[in-house]
């Protein structure tokens, strides 16, 4: 996979993408980041990105040329390389919720483009160029850069062969649908907190029942709204009975 | 504002948290961020801050004892200087979501504290130390450092005095209910596409209504549910009836 990051602060994406998974990624040959700074393209003699807006308001908005000059740029050496144009990405509060369904998307493509946005915000006909516009919350940022890299993490790491151990991606909160139950690593007695005797039991039929059971629970909880009971099985009905008369108690 | 992040991988964050805001916010002052490597507090003579869990799964799993000392070593610093305790914070995804009033919350402390996971997942009991969890979204990361990034970004920025402009953090999307509407900068005419010519009328209460019309035309289109019409203005209904009117059409 190839991915393109257009922004004014490329020293933002050191550190993050070159520790961990994406790192050894990068490493393997499965990825490659090129990260452009747009302010090299500006035609202002003073290398301004950025302008008042019209009509008044507060803050400085990012100007379209430098940002429709570096994608230019980016998806000419692309096309040189005979990579498709891809997905081009926009940060905006305006734009789908990302989630990991967005994540197994777009970890189907060859070639991504995250667009970072700064300042206040950006001349609106940029959007011209943007094929997706993705929002990771309800909150407000100061860049597009940390929730590129939020979901650049979230992406590659659902390239094949890029998880280290095969079996981690699957399991994870969200992929089984349900939130993730429990987990406790040695000491079995640690400052006297005791991991659940079932763990330690080795009745590996109990455990797996315990699992879906505690699973169930925390899903139950915290998230009701990821319970699709046209999804459990008959065994997970029976658990999810339960952990409601345990939970009323 | 102190922050106090335990991870495994600090120099992930040198980047993110020295440019723009943040680097400005440390610079003056206003903000005193630490990262601290729970892997120098391992007693494993290996170094291993990780281990399989209990009861079997796919992955390894932080261990509590790392991380349970590296936070008495900076809640023991914080206490030499008079720092409360603070919040301490977990990624988790079945923490609360995290959204613009939790930032507003957070802002107010003088203390934040990120325990960042990393790896399949952490020992349960870890679960003990922490004040508060939090999700970004429904989907799935390599490890804590990013979202915390995110998290601390959206809270430092409303510091008082981190802002350049002041007016800046008031009118953002989700501080006023509403997406903000479209915006424009320099040149009013680019590759053909002009800038809406009431932006360039210099008429104040044109552009004021127009700016209003807009912003409630993006949220009814795209976010409608996070407009509370009891919270409208007389002014704000009426163009809300015509947007949507217009938008039938």
């Amino acid at each position: 996979m190839k991915i393109d990051i257009l922004s004014l602060f490329p020293d933002m994406f050191s550190g993050p993408m070159g520790e961990s998974i994406i790192g050894k990624a990068k490493e393997n040959d499965l990825l490659d980041i090129n990260v452009t700074d747009f302010r090299k393209f500006t035609t202002d003699k003073h290398n301004h990105v950025d302008d008042y807006p019209f009509g008044g308001g507060a803050g400085m908005l990012l100007q379209a040329q430098p940002i429709f000059d570096a994608l230019a740029y980016t998806q000419n050496q692309a096309k040189e390389q005979n990579i498709p144009k891809g997905k081009i990405i926009l940060m905006d509060p305006a734009g789908k919720k990302f989630d990991q369904k967005a994540a197994e998307n777009l970890s189907k493509e060859e070639h991504l483009t995250f667009i970072c946005g700064h300042y206040e915000g950006y001349d609106e006909r940029i959007k011209s160029l943007i094929t997706d516009e993705y929002s990771l919350g309800d909150f407000v940022l100061t860049g597009g850069e940390l929730p590129a890299m939020v979901m650049i993490d979230s992406t590659v790491r659902l390239l094949p062969e890029v998880l280290g151990n095969q079996e981690s991606a699957p399991g994870d909160s969200f992929s089984t649908g349900l939130l993730e139950y429990p987990q406790y690593t040695r000491p079995a007695e640690f400052r006297g907190m005791k991991v659940p005797e079932v763990l330690t039991s080795g009745n590996h039929q109990k455990i797996a029942l315990w699992k879906q059971k505690e699973a169930l629970r925390k899903t139950y909880l915290r998230r009701p709204d990821l319970i699709d009971h046209n999804k459990l099985t008959a065994t997970q009905k029976k658990l999810l009975a339960d952990v409601r008369i345990e939970e009323e108690k």
